[in-house]
């Protein structure tokens, strides 16, 4: 598996476009297409909230009566969420605008919104944006990074990668983008994730796969433990690598949901990193857990805490916040046999406690570590052979800054 | 029912003190002890996090194994928590320490310890301390003041409050103190609240009282969603008062658990408003749910929202943040027919949301009302019968603050 550049346009037969629609932001694109030469099979998973966006009632409802789409068409500044049904005629409108210059149908087209909760979106401005998409379509990594760049709400950088691989000797291309920032903390489904492959992959493994890695990628990270109302994680597959089609578990299905693990995963990753207001990437390995599922409780909470979180911005080993957010995490484990690390990328693993009591340790050596823009904490449970990875952010000023006035 | 003046003193035959003991901070108490003149009845709720300090293990032994004890002893600074065997050793010695000089069996003395979590504490120094508070007991208004300041951590202000009513023509006096501020998420139990009463009551019942009361008072309210490890919350009954012993549940029970429910309440709420680094207090009532579980979960989902907490610290009425928190609290309901208000001290009520939509409301005003002291929020819910409060905080840079570098 090798890493390439690009993103949504990396595999074959995806194109993608920005626009300027005025929607909410000024002086900077808040809509983008992805659209595929052929018919691709999707599949999704969504926000597990009540209260739903109008996109992710369209999105589901597609993914679950169809079997292809032909594109994805999204927008930020309002996340069309809350708005009744004329919230639902508006997202049906830009779909059908989005569908228009290609003469497919509104039901092959994906919608997704970011933004502010409650506000109704300006239908003509999403018409007029929808009709600019089409014209300014293209298949350059360019195209892909204006298209994640338009997606950004308080993020600071736009989030894409891709990957290649060989599958009986034909060359897979799988890339994605994605936004994240505030709101998210995803249970089933992220924020806004879209990611394209040129496999040929039958919608039921294509689903199949997508529920898998969500669970050790998208729902492994939290900024603010705030689940959105508008989470949506989408893959599209058009099949023009030109593979024997997977149809069945085996070594290339295996292959493929690796391939699809690491753009999560790396996606996943980012949007952790670029938390609002985040200073530092915060990385907790739980090792030696019961299950699986205790290992992801565990990890989750320590990322999940703001103690925890404020203690890593302000760079301070209080190790005693991590213990106490694994006690209430709702598993159980014995506390007095737990050992606890932490790493950099500058610096090797430092033993903060052993056997749930302090070890001898350097609080100098230990704040510089935490100083790093990456902390690895790892907790060994000494109880079994299952592990995870979480992935969160520092809460910082800023994340109240921003915060405290997004509307305005 | 009256409110009177006093906390831990009011009602007869309690004795309260504290003291310097330099155990972490300097110039200030840190040592106070809690004494009655006759063996009271205890009952208590402690926390439910797995990683529990040596004295939260020590008090649900006692109130588990005994009927009656004599004194609680607590100290600020640090928690007893992750300091294994070596931790208990020093906390019965604590015990040990504050039996003696009443000549009094450790095993009738409470404790309780509140600060930061994996240091040992200075057991030469908490004896010495124990000594002292022996010698200053007072049962005047000043003295449980006093005690209440000492178990302060990064609180404000201290916690207390009483009240006095009638029980056959008898005055029964009940008054506790509390200490909050952060780590504060209580799960069956609060950090540290102590209530004396004078009334007569069976351990059973007043274990009840106790359970039942927790629900809607010191389990409502969340600083941080951070579940201490030292959660406790225990409820002392002398019997001085004379009244006929409640043995039974009838209108004197019931009495007594509304008075019990007075003091808890509004110690509880004393807790939210001085959170850490909080300016406001935010109230949110769920009307109409379908249960009072739906109700509690609905209303708690809210205050413990990080999006709605820095709103609330913006003044900034985005209400969509309460639609989003309600909807991923795990309560099914139908987010289009629901109605929310906000209120404060100087204002009237307004409608933000009418059937989930906005409603046509003057955002100056919506601005003005979150600017004040106190938010009220409402949601109406219009399913059922039932309602519930619970109450929290803002997020502030503040809090950042104080828990970045909380240690040093």
């Amino acid at each position: 598996m090798e890493k390439v550049t690009g993103g949504v346009t990396a595999a074959k037969g995806f194109f993608a476009s920005s626009v300027s629609a005025e929607i909410k932001y000024k002086d900077r694109t808040d809509m983008a297409l992805i659209y595929s030469e052929v018919p691709a099979v999707a599949a999704g998973t969504f926000t597990t909230n009540i209260v739903k966006a109008a996109p992710v009632k369209w999105d589901s409802k597609i993914i679950k009566e169809r079997e292809t789409v032909r594109a994805v068409v999204l927008n930020s500044g309002i996340a069309n969420a809350c708005t009744g049904t004329l919230g639902e005629e508006t997202n049906q409108a830009m779909a059908e605008a989005a569908a228009k210059p290609f003469h497919i149908t509104p039901m092959e087209v994906l919608t997704a919104s970011t933004g502010v909760i409650g506000m109704q979106l300006p239908v003509e401005k999403i018409k007029a944006g929808a009709e600019q998409l089409a014209k300014t379509l293209s298949d350059t990594e360019m195209a892909a990074t204006e298209a994640a760049k338009a997606i950004m709400t308080t993020d600071t950088y736009c989030k894409e990668c891709a990957y290649s691989f060989l599958l009986e000797d034909k060359p897979i291309f799988i890339g994605g983008m994605a936004k994240g920032s505030g709101m998210i903390h995803p249970n089933m489904a992220t924020m806004l994730s879209v990611v394209t492959t040129d496999a040929a992959i039958s919608k039921e493994l294509l689903q199949e796969a997508v529920s898998e890695v969500v669970k050790d990628t998208f729902n492994m990270i939290s900024v603010d433990r705030d689940t959105s109302t508008n989470d949506t994680y989408v893959v599209l597959a058009n099949g023009l690598a030109n593979n024997n089609k997977i149809t069945t578990k085996g070594a290339a299905y295996e292959l493929f949901k690796q391939a699809l693990l690491k753009v999560s995963a790396e996606l996943a990753k980012q949007m952790a990193a670029d938390g609002e207001g985040a200073t530092k990437l915060l990385e907790v390995t739980v090792l030696h857990a019961g299950t699986k599922e205790d290992a992801r409780q565990l990890s989750k909470s320590v990322i999940t805490s703001n103690l925890v979180k404020t203690a890593v911005y302000g760079s301070d080993a209080n190790w005693g916040r991590i213990f106490c957010a694994m006690g209430y995490s709702g598993v159980i484990f014995d506390p007095d046999i737990v050992d606890l690390y932490i790493e950099g990328e500058q610096h090797k693993k430092l033993k903060l406690v052993e056997n749930g009591m302090a070890a001898d340790y350097s609080e100098e050596l230990a704040t510089k570590i935490l100083s790093e823009k990456k902390v690895i904490v790892t907790a060994d449970m000494k109880i079994g052979e299952e592990y995870a990875t979480a992935w969160g952010c520092d809460l910082t000023y800023d994340y109240v800054k921003i915060n405290g006035d997004y509307r305005s």
